[in-house]
């Protein structure tokens, strides 16, 4: 596997992890058992994934895979056995925000290296980093993150946008990606 | 194109549009900002269609064509410049019933010409027609349409229904088009 | 058929029926009208192989097999029929046990039987069991079997693992399916 690939592939299952882990929290509220902790994991890990890859006809990412999966279990063991601390939640509202923001970038561009129109691809990139949130908040009887007055959906919207421009316009893949992460991060990281 | 082409094209986009606009009115309601208007007038308008898509194994519908989406945008900025008064919800609830009647045909006849058994045809049609707004309910946290006393679901079934077996019984796709149309808002109409 | 294709064929139409019927009574217990019945019936029926499918790729198994809607169908009319009496919630809590069972072995036998990775069809199998359940619970604004205290995703999970660690260890598919039956019935069957 060449640098990019490499780059991608952690950046992945990264994002994954830290997405996973905010479902475990989600979980944790409730003190559910283990098997919901990994449950809810797994769902707000790769939910936003899946629903691009069943939209785009792409094979769902996951399925054959399943590294992916046990990233999600290890990130719920590992919320479960920290138990209930303070600084928990703040260290991932901020993993949170890198997750939110590489996603967006990394939803945008598999659908654009699937030659998905720009403008769905823009939609998978928001739905990619928000829907497994969605999810969680649906199952976990929550007002979801759609009906809260954060800038969540805004900044993985900018950051895909900026993404797909910035690749209009001519820039090589790696200075497009990171100026759309740069993007979503900044200003999720100013609403925070 | 031709004519008939023509009119189901412009039958699908009204209908996209008409249920966007119902989306983009829940968020409405607990005044959001545009970007969550967008998000549920996209989600209303395209959900139902999307998930008979994905069903049936088609490509789904909007992915290549973002010209759906636009439409869906346009009706959630209209909607939310509009404001608050009080003749748009009259005025939707019977645009509603017409974009019902008119995705309970269009659903069940892709379905059809896909090669779907007639009864799985109906149940698609059903599915095109409200799962969209059950989807925005769901998501606003809202009891959805399933639970309240109205007649919709069953309004799309009857149209449903009324188009397959007129087709079952020889006659051509635009009478039938049209009696299962009729049958449909017909039944909603009077439920209004 | 050889007797093994009719067997399975059987138990995926009885675990059909039976969750269509839990399915059905969670729309009783609200006085909903037929239609809504036979919605609940049917999502609940149908929805976690529903899932399962379009997770793995395959074609959705109920959309040419129409018998599945009409399975459906008549439990909803029988559920519907019987009316409110005491015996029927417990007797369909056993129906339910024995539904969860099979599909846990079902689910993951059909996604093995694609060439799924064994640890995704563990997965699969759990989703088929429970994810018609979960759909039912958000559509009828009920806190959802994730939320509640119960044994229920834990049973479908050991009865998916059984099965998978049986036919690793070299054992034909009936043994293997039938100890993996046998553990999730015992499990769930234990905490009811």
């Amino acid at each position: 596997m060449d640098a990019f690939a490499t780059a991608l592939f952690w950046l992945d299952y990264a994002a994954v992890a830290v997405f996973a882990a905010t479902g475990a929290l989600a979980a944790a509220e409730r003190k559910h058992d283990i098997i919901t902790f990994a449950f809810f994991a797994a769902i707000t890990g790769v939910g936003g994934g899946t629903l691009r890859d069943l939209l785009i006809g792409a094979p769902v990412f996951w399925v054959q895979r399943p590294g992916y999966l046990i990233v999600c279990l290890v990130a719920a063991i590992i919320v479960w056995s920290l138990g209930k601390r303070g600084w928990r939640f703040r260290a991932l509202l901020w993993l949170d925000a890198l997750g939110l923001a590489a996603y967006a970038v990394v939803g945008t561009a598999k659908a654009m290296s699937l030659g998905v129109h720009p403008i769905s691809s823009v939609v998978m990139g928001v739905l990619t980093t928000c829907f497994g949130g969605v999810i969680r908040d649906v199952l976990a009887g929550e007002p979801n993150m759609l009906l809260r007055r954060e800038i969540y959906v805004t900044a993985a919207l900018l950051g895909a946008i900026v993404f797909v421009v910035a690749e209009g316009l001519g820039l090589p893949f790696w200075p497009s990606a990171l100026i759309g992460f740069g993007a979503a991060f900044a200003l999720r990281a100013a609403a925070i």
